[in-house]
């Protein structure tokens, strides 16, 4: 049985974080090549008023986790957010694997009709898990991680598509 | 009954595109408030090497449209590539969400498992429907679909994360 909730939430979240390790340790070894501090990437931004790298990362390992925490019912699982170099980031995508890996599938039976409630900016927000899912917290991830992606791209490292694809 | 493959693909991809129709409609404004001339941001890149805003968009529309037929089975629907103005490209939008609207739910009954093979970049692939649509379809779409958010945002259009969630 594709109990679905846990295919299109556990397995996509996993395989871009590792994407996103990839894409970002082609930053570092990009950085030191070019004898940039890697401040500058981990500070880079699109905009002055737009979020940096760390925290690109910070939040897309924030809605994998808070996703699927919410979904299968678990408690959640607060992180320090604290990062400050490449090899932090690292490491807090591998705790985001490490608990993705924790799930089994039976945990996500029925969470396309579990309430889902959560605080956001001063608004409180109400769904049901499989609108949560696909209209929140998907998006979500996707808009950091492909930030995450462009800032490094802006900067000149060399990343192309396939990088959003690979696993590393 | 939920037809799940249905829920994770028309529902998501009509959202995001009416997203990226608002996104679309402030860069316009802005362009013409700021006495800017519109090809500069329909051609706008992050990076030299890297697809302009109107690409982005068309890419966007072709997965939502590609992703849609291949799981229901129906026919390919080819649009000429050949947008030049922010009017265009709404349109675009407009004709890729009408074709969204015009599923129904049983039309990806058991999509789940239909084979799906593409030829992309001169590679074959090969998928079940299921990480078809996971790993690849949404993946691609949300990458484009933020790109474009991201390209407008880097040349000073005042968008912020909400607008990524507005239906315009």
């Amino acid at each position: 049985m594709t109990v679905f909730m846990y295919e299109a939430s556990v397995a996509p979240f996993r395989a871009r974080l590792k994407s996103l390790r990839h894409i970002l340790a082609k930053g570092e070894a990009n950085a030191a090549e070019r004898k940039i501090d890697p401040a500058v990437f981990l500070q880079g931004r699109l905009a002055p008023d737009m979020l940096p790298l760390v925290s690109q990362v910070r939040i897309a390992s924030d809605h994998a986790k808070g996703a699927t925490l919410r979904l299968s019912g678990r408690a959640p699982v607060p992180f320090a957010d604290d990062e400050a170099t490449f090899a932090d980031l690292r490491q807090r995508i591998e705790k985001t694997v490490s608990l993705l890996d924790d799930f089994s599938p039976t945990e996500f039976e029925g969470s396309e009709d579990r309430d889902i409630e959560l605080r956001l900016g001063g608004r409180d927000l109400a769904f049901k898990g499989l609108r949560y899912l696909l209209d929140f917290a998907q998006p979500n991830f996707y808009f950091h991680v492909t930030t995450a992606y462009d800032i490094l791209r802006h900067n000149g490292v060399p990343l192309g598509k396939p990088d959003f694809f690979v696993e590393g």
